[in-house]
């Protein structure tokens, strides 16, 4: 019973498979190969974007961080919600790899930034001067860290605010796959039809093993990103085999009905809280449940072996009720999660 | 009538017939001379602290954010208050020099940290796995952003926490000649007696042109930090010219005459403000005043050419009353002072 | 006949066998999975050093360029031949992970630094100040960017070196397979038994899909090396993957006999070259041969599809004979070497 | 008798003068300031380059160092003389600030690059692909590190090549008043005219204290430069006192006149040099003389005083004739190359 996060489980056999059945015989290296043009093409369609300049990398960290140096110059402020994966779980990557940029943290209901106080943010960082810096970027993430989705409208309002400060807008989508399947808009409507620049497309945590393809909607914004990429390692000279992953999962629509499956459990066991009495910390609309449940069926729970993590940190424990983060993935057992329900009844 | 800051006036006469007096002649470079030799023994004199290892730069950036990358290792998490310099002045210097600290910020009343609150961020800080990064130094300022002191008391609880996460504590004294002048309490008392493990004793903002100290209360802190300096380029080669400066101001005990002098300034005008029907925002302990003046003294004095910041920043345009930041100096006239609390009645 | 390179050809069907079998299920993530403490456990027994840290990541750069940064302190010197392919083929990124370490190239015979030129640049770092910086690490690579090998015998020398100077060795063994394969001696011979500190242990040339074991024959070396991991995005949620392939390699022995196959069709090409009259630059120790063809060779096989490098670089156009480099892999197909020596007749 | 360097000397009266007269009273920080206006009217004068934009730093590595992290993108080529400062002698900081550049070091005779050999690495590096990076800028140094100047026509050669490939041009001018006092053409043809883009104006080894103007005669390349500035501590709050130097060395032609004096004593020292037996290792065009002088006189010297440098370092103990670098400065006293000449005979 693991629910500490989706990137707990494997990779799903069509990505196996996909890697199998592009492995023989030699290709050229670096990108230059047919199953990267295939994995590129794909993504694009899948993203209503003919345009789009599409690079392959192998972890969140990597593709969000390298984003936040490509976008982001001298002296640049990125702002971002303050529970942001940038901000809290990336070990200082955007810093290190934009050599120096501010991380400007904004509150906001349950992982969402909202509009006004970007605005206001945006308004404060145009008057920083040299001492403050510059504005530099808008990043949000989609689903959010607390497991909500940014709807179509949302975003379009947080990225109109961002152009009018003349600064493009990132959206890290680790589960990207999650919102887009939580609602009914397109890839494309949750993205550039929205106004998003720039989008991590997440792999990993829907079922590939370890891919993230990095899509700019504008390929000018890519320009040079390529060196970014081998000066940090993460060019991988057989990269048929990060592209391969991204293809299995997106080409005939696999990503959505993982990222579906995932979702479909993650209200089952909400309402399984719900209904032994525990409270939602958040409205559940992706993969991800944030509640708080007796400490009693806590210590049930992780005596029966339930993995899950205290929410936001270690400092909950001892407290009755635990606030929780229970995360679920295309791949976890339905028995798992009545399991879990049970316990926690 | 200039009260935007410290910084705004010049050198003292003392501080330039030193530059002359040190000028004849050939000396060996990059600190072999003997005038280094002399205001780092004066300075060690002033903090009681004769096995220091002191290092001269030009700009408190370069002071702060050098020693945020020699104490920070890699992954590192750096603790300050919320309105700290080295937070929101200094244009990512920190992340900068350090590649890729976190800047972990913490409220705090009138720019004070308080200890319960750095316990708590430490500790979760300690639990925060590879994501998260790891426990580094804790960074406060004396006298504070806010013009407010920390006494020996509260430093000495701080250093206390950092030390049982045994992470050291830095402190940024851009200020530090005002906070030591606004008690009782010696230099070494509200330093290395108290805990602080490295200070950035500043003389830019208190008489010199652009000279600060950067002094390591254990000596082994200091390795290669001259590495550091050079490959940034702030060693100077004629070394002689910064170090006269501090020398200028420390040897005699000018230093603490000049902050007395800015201090005084600052307490007559906060009296001026409150007899005017101001608000304060902070205690006035030091040389800076946070006030609130009604909006038509503030236009009376603008139009009578008085330099002052909004604060925190421009969004205070409009507001009524205006809360603004007035920064007296060693060189502030009296008449200044005089003339600006009398446009404010 | 795709002789560019030895990352042209895919993952051995073991390696993706590897991938398969441990899929199932969820795993702990982020390396405290079971496969990467079986996958430590091999090359541990591999290299003899049951007292080892190993460290995971997916390319060689990364490996490369993270060990630079681990082992080079501010100011540092990093000794390298003149061809090495941190100083040739890594974009930067020894410079960029270490934030402006100094590489001191070395000229030497087919790709081998020797024992008193390495002591000479050492006495002159010694001596370099604070403007040339100082003495940090000697990366040396095995086998080298040449084809040829360094004996046990060699690097011994070198480290002997080094270790009087007081700096760490480093082994670049992106091919470390095809070095030892070459020879009588085992890897710890090749390695810490002669003085290597830290090994960057390639799979990606010799079946893998993309992975490379860091191995820090003193665990010490190894303190903070996660930060460094997690902070550029090379550490996978998911390392069971990465784990797995070095594991399919080495457990049972299969890297070895990978490697020894690429060689004994670099040797059979070496034969075809010399037998068609063409020269050879370099010993063919390994698996790469850097020859000599006459123009007309050249265009006959390029006109029948032979894929290779010109050397050292396309300035080699147009010569007669034409320098080239071909490297042969575990997977390239026996027909095809013969197929080219045909061409080259 | 210290021929060690030129920065051995300390500041013309004249400078320390101008110190003292913009010291009264309040101005604003970090550059907005009178005293900054007029000397980089000052400076555009001198150039001929009203268009142009001036920074003003404290140091020569600083200046070169930011002037290549602000021309190079990432995965940049930088191609310098190999014995360049910025190769040699900056501790890294090239590669610290532009966070990871390549430096491609040219051979060439007496500190100066010839242009074919810059073309064909130029035409190396656009081939070099990713692995390789991409060709940035062109640095040369004038006077050169040893003691040599390019004449215009040279520049202009560099420049045309270094242009063809779509890189600027940035000139090191730790020395330029040396170069431009030791011909007979104008600083303008010396570098905008030649095709230099960027060019780093010496103040601190011609009688500065510690200050260098950054020139960049293009403003569009100035973009941002103050970001960079800042973020490394760069700045000056009180900046008047960093122009002001300059202001005194350039507005009058003080500079030409410090310049010229400390190259007529290099060609006395020289012509001493020759009297005694010595031979030259470089053509004596500015302020440094390289030689060779008899194992006798060295110690003959050293007994009596006389400080200068080993070249090109330690490794010339021992030898006979000694190779040895002397400096001549604007305030070396003139007898003391005469007692430096007497004791070489």
């Amino acid at each position: 019973m693991n629910f500490a996060s989706d990137n707990a489980y494997g990779a799903h056999p069509d990505v196996l498979r996909a890697l199998a059945e592009c492995n023989g015989g030699a290709m050229m290296g670096y990108g230059a190969d047919p199953v990267t043009a295939r994995a590129e093409a794909a993504i694009r369609d899948a993203l209503d974007a003919p345009e789009a300049a599409i690079r392959f990398v192998s972890t969140g960290t990597a593709a969000n961080a390298l984003v936040c140096a490509q976008l982001c110059p001298v002296g640049g402020r990125i702002y971002c919600h303050e529970g942001a994966h940038i901000q809290t779980s990336e070990c200082g990557a955007p810093e290190f790899f934009s050599h120096g940029a501010k991380l400007v943290t904004l509150p906001g209901d349950c992982g969402r930034i909202d509009a006004d106080r970007l605005e206001n943010a945006l308004r404060i960082g145009a008057g920083a001067g040299l001492n403050g810096g510059r504005n530099a970027m808008v990043s949000i993430t989609n689903a959010t860290e607390w497991g909500t989705v940014y709807d179509a409208d949302r975003i379009a309002a947080l990225a109109d605010v961002a152009h009018r400060f003349k600064v493009p807008v990132h959206m890290d989508g680790a589960r990207f796959a999650n919102a887009v399947a939580s609602g009914s808009r397109s890839a494309a409507d949750l993205t550039w039809r929205a106004g998003v620049d720039v989008l991590c497309f997440g792999g990993t945590k829907n079922g590939a093993m370890a891919a993230e393809a990095v899509v700019f909607f504008d390929p000018a914004l890519a320009e040079g990103f390529d060196y970014r990429r081998k000066q940090s390692g993460h060019v991988f000279s057989k990269q048929r085999f990060l592209a391969a992953q991204m293809l299995a999962l997106i080409e005939d629509g696999l990503w959505l009905r993982l990222a579906a499956r995932a979702n479909a459990l993650a209200a089952r066991l909400a309402q399984g809280v719900r209904d032994a009495g525990g409270g939602l910390l958040a409205p559940v609309q992706s993969n991800a449940v944030f509640a708080t449940i007796p400490a009693e069926a806590h210590e049930r729970a992780r005596a029966a072996g339930a993995i899950y993590h205290l929410w936001p940190d270690r400092s909950a424990q001892g407290l009755d009720p635990v606030p929780v983060r229970f995360v679920t993935s295309w791949d976890t057992p339905e028995d798992d999660v009545d399991r879990l329900i049970g316990l926690l009844r």
